[in-house]
């Protein structure tokens, strides 16, 4: 019976999810241009999904075809693949979903600002709230699937799951990462610094693809992101209940805890409402985290026979929110980081730069003592099995946490939308306010995304021995200053660095198409002189072209690099995963802070300090913003799925390692 | 009669360093206004060191006391505190040699450079030489000589050697390059770029503070940073020949190959002539390495019964080799990379900054895999002691690559004296060739000492273990899947990214103070009106001050937080260790040839390309420029220390651990 539940709350967060859907879709869409505009986005973004699932498609292909032969070979079960085309498929359907939404929404919530700002955030949060109740849904509902069906095998099926999500994820930060900030900086670059026109103006050719790249990269990227994090935790938790449990129903708990951070995150959406937006979002946050806590309490005690797990699934939730709330502390313009840069500001861009990498550096320091405390009490009181359950504690409440994340984007694309089809300074300062709540609790989001992906792949790490252990009969030997792991750390500490040197390089390149193309199309139609129409198609088309090229080099080198270190030794695989689950914690803070802190100290000049728009300091600013920009957007969060990946990529190919390894 | 050996070489060492300090004091000083500009800068440079020297006073008793006290409650041997005084001593000496010579030799150096360019050369590299010969002679007297009289006890002793050592590393890289940086962009942000005067401008008030700053930073620091490894190296070679010696004569050995490689560093310096300045300095380098490779091959006939141990240190060799030459290629302006950069210039600061982010975290990928190599192949060929040796014979030939890094402040200077004391564009023009030449061999020393502190920290790292294995009789358990070992990975990877805040943060706010002070002197003396004249003291006090405060917290936490961790637990004290290794080597590599490329596409554009000086481009390369400044001059180096001393404090210290320890 216990088994059925999470299933059971998994359709209830489908079906809540479909509710809020259909009450957007009746709002109304607004005027004729309104929706003109909306429908540029949508088609611009379901097209960048679409190219990108033919190259998905045939990764998808090659890796299941792997799979099979490997089943063959190996002690692989062939059911691996089986789970891992589930898994894409349901990562494909969880980030579609969320974004069509999205895409319609934002619109509405536009609209819905014409009259009040209130309905405007709720719309913009129910928007967030079906793309966070369909990744939990989904992947609850999944990962108990294949758990119920083969039970013996189970943890090695699931690896699949979780590598299936980890493909996706992987092409949607990637790729949207690139799309979403070649775009960016190309419309910036042309429209605001060289023709001198505003943010978000219709006139500017790539202005469609620029809000097309907040749904791509912020939507669906982030939604894929979460979902592997939010399935990898869980397998991982069975997958080390299954090997040593000290308990009975220690396979089932993390299921069951699972499915009550999902009725917590549900309940908790009552609680945004409010005139203070930030407020609101804050306490539909915290909200969530205690109901869960509670029913998590409940559970463990008629589910366990003591209270140690349950402890360990509250430190990763307790991590979470550190994480979340030093991320705000760190970015928010309300606070003396950003402050701090922009005032470093005033002598160039060269100090504000300067401050902003200084101060992205001193932001890991918190968020990695903390999951290290995290890690080593939940090790004390469950072991490993407890390490897992701290990452299922800090994604439980995931429903709600992806919900403000994925609000953002949506409330950024209102404010454009406001501003292209002209809806007045009313409503466009309503959009803003909107708007600037959406960048902190994205930032907070960020912080989430890479906090849970460095936990998630602590325990995947864990499970990695462990699992090779029992299929090798015998310990390995992991002593680090063993060379050969110590080659691993090394190198594995290198990957993020080389990663991120790909990616932003990648949109550097991509950027530069786009930025001729506008300037292109500035010049021969005449389109400043109100003599000719900006053609967004075009742009799109070579946002999404520019992406999906350069995506390809460093999302294959994250799947090869951990087979071909597994097959020489496995022990320098372990330590190629560690390096570079550590490098790539701190550098993936390191940029989502920093770029996230030079964005906001330029919002803070905005707002009328040191000078306000157009001073010597805000154009420092902008050029610290402009540096931020890949750094948070496409180089940080595609480290997390780095990170995750390389370790499932480990697990599925274990029985490779023990067959053919030395 | 063998260990006497080293000995007489190292005195050989000295006298022909003293004798080409007697030759170039011997060269005309020039003008009495050169000898007066001169003069300034060396006043500065005695100064800072002597306010230097009152704060490492106060560190070095502090330790020292400890030290005695705990050799009263520990097994520490008491002359660990005799020993660490002498390295601390013999350090500071001979960075307060090589830098007394380098700030006679500048303006002597464009003296000659009036009469011939191949005269400049050769009194900027023999300057060099002098710190170079110093800093071996001094290094390799001081082990051979504790080693001799304390046999039994040597290994731990000689600890003390390398911790006192790295003591005054840690304040002269640091203390050093928050002087040199901080005057540097108060110099440029208020001169060139608020006042429009020309660099080096005697009008400046900072100009001597910058012309010092070369000297503190990259002479003074630069040489004890390379002292320590060289020292390190050879007592971690040393150690584990005596924990686990297989051959006899494995004690003695790494002191003769050292010795070996002084020789060779002195035959090599008589290549470095011709009239191509940078194949001249190439030529030395490379014979060195050759003509060492022959001398250890016959050394190691006699010496050892098989050639394994000779091969691990031509590992080192090579590595040493690969790491420069990759440096090379990264920053100089005649490769693809910097040229790249200065291309992202044409279309902004932001686009340069990010491309030069880009290229300096690729960087990374082939010093790390090269230095993996060499390790796994050292080891396989002898062990620990194996990686040790690689060390050493990175190091051998420190002699020549420590004379061609010193030889660019040198020129630096000389092109600035000749500046400022007009001593007329044919002069000008010569001394900017020597000072280009410089700025690439600067880059690859810098290279060079990143790769030696790593390898060297990785040697460290072994004999920890080793000399812990020993000293409690028994094996520790240094599983990497130990949450504890991994919480030290993590927090060990996390300190570079600390400790690069802090300095990169120091130096934004001591170049605030110095902005201010030259504001104010422009404002008040009417020295732009030539109404006043600049005081140069003030600006060079200012820096002083500022860089002694901003030094004592970074400085502090490098040697506070290994003796926490390492009472704690001392397998998280391991992983903390191997983490910072990892990630402090990456963070130096990327830090510093970001830096280094920043620099040199802006000197592309300064010749001739994409608008050359003044253009867009070029403003936009000067903020990179400045950007990489703290992070190459600073922040990177720094780094080098941080981890040569968090292994050297643990070594040191490790007989609190077990007494204490849990």
């Amino acid at each position: 019976m216990l088994k059925i539940v999470p299933i059971v709350i998994g359709f209830i967060s489908l079906f809540v999810a479909a509710c809020l859907a259909l009450y957007i879709l009746k709002k109304p869409a607004g005027s004729k241009k309104m929706q003109e505009i909306s429908e540029a986005i949508h088609k611009g973004a379901i097209t960048f999904l679409n190219e990108e699932y033919k190259i998905i498609a045939i990764f998808v292909a090659i890796v299941t075809i792997a799979l099979i032969a490997a089943s063959f070979y190996t002690d692989m079960p062939w059911q691996t693949a089986l789970s891992f085309l589930t898994g894409a498929i349901f990562s494909a359907l969880a980030g579609n979903i969320g974004m069509r939404i999205a895409t319609m929404a934002n619109v509405r919530a536009a609209e819905a600002s014409k009259r009040e700002l209130r309905e405007g955030l709720i719309i913009a949060f129910s928007s967030g709230a079906v793309m966070g109740l369909v990744v939990v849904g989904l992947g609850i509902i999944g990962v108990t699937t294949f758990f119920l069906l083969f039970k013996e095998n189970a943890a090695s099926i699931l690896f699949g799951f979780g590598f299936g999500a980890s493909g996706i994820a992987l092409f949607a930060r990637v790729g949207g990462g690139i799309y979403t900030k070649s775009a960016d900086i190309g419309a910036d670059l042309v429209g605001k610094v060289e023709a001198g026109i505003p943010e978000d103006d219709p006139r500017n050719p790539a202005v469609i693809a620029d809000n097309v790249g907040d749904n791509v990269g912020d939507v669906a990227g982030m939604g894929a992101d979460l979902f592997e994090s939010y399935a990898d935790s869980i397998i991982s938790a069975i997958t080390l209940a299954l090997i040593a449990a000290v308990y009975s129903n220690a396979d089932v708990y993390p299921l069951v805890i699972a499915g009550l951070g999902i009725v917590a995150s549900i309940i908790s959406m009552l609680f945004v409402r409010g005139k203070n937006l930030y407020a609101a979002l804050r306490n539909g946050l915290f909200g969530a985290a205690v109901i869960f806590a509670i029913l998590a309490f409940i559970a463990t005690y008629y589910m366990l026979s003591d209270f140690k797990p349950y402890y360990a699934v509250l430190m990763g939730l307790i991590d979470g929110i550190v994480i979340g709330l030093t991320t705000e502390y760190f970015t928010s313009e309300q606070r003396k980081p950003a402050q701090k840069i922009a005032e470093a500001a005033q002598t160039g861009a060269a100090t504000d730069i300067l401050q902003g990498l200084s101060i992205g550096m001193m932001s890991t320091v918190i968020p990695i003592i903390s999951t290290c405390v995290a890690m080593v009490v939940a090790y004390e009181f469950a072991g490993f099995y407890g390490v897992a359950l701290a990452a299922v504690g800090m994604l439980s409440t995931l429903g709600i946490s992806l919900a403000t994340d994925c609000y953002g984007p949506v409330a950024d694309n209102a404010a454009g939308i406001a501003e292209m089809a002209g809806l007045g300074e009313e409503t466009r300062k309503r959009d803003e306010a909107l708007d600037a709540v959406g960048n902190t609790t994205a930032a907070m989001g960020k912080g989430f995304a890479i906090g849970s992906a460095a936990i998630t792949a602590l325990a995947l790490i864990f499970t990695f021995v462990e699992k090779a252990k029992e299929m090798l009969g015998k310990e390995i030997d992991l002593n680090l200053t063993s060379p050969y792991l110590m080659t691993g750390v090394f190198i594995g500490a290198m990957l993020p660095f080389l990663f991120s040197s790909m990616t932003i390089g990648a949109v550097g390149r991509a950027a530069e198409k786009m930025v001729n193309e506008v300037r292109r199309q500035f010049r021969e139609l005449g389109i400043l002189e109100g003599k000719g129409k900006p053609d967004y198609e075009r742009c799109v088309r070579i946002a999404t072209r520019g992406a999906l090229r350069e995506m390809i080099l460093p999302s294959s080198m994250a799947v090869i690099i951990p087979i071909i270190i597994g097959i020489w030794k496995i022990e320098a695989l372990v330590g190629l995963l560690a390096g570079a689950t550590a490098s790539g914690f701190l550098m993936a803070i390191f940029l989502a802070n920093a770029g996230g802190a030079w964005d906001n100290a330029k919002k803070y000049i905005e707002a009328g300090h040191f000078g306000g728009k157009g001073s010597f300091a805000h154009k420092a600013a902008v050029v610290g913003d402009t540096v931020g920009d890949p750094c948070k957007d496409t180089a940080g969060p595609s480290l997390n799925i780095l990170i995750k990946l390389m370790s499932i990529v480990s697990l599925v190919f274990l029985p490779l390692f023990i067959q053919f390894g030395r």
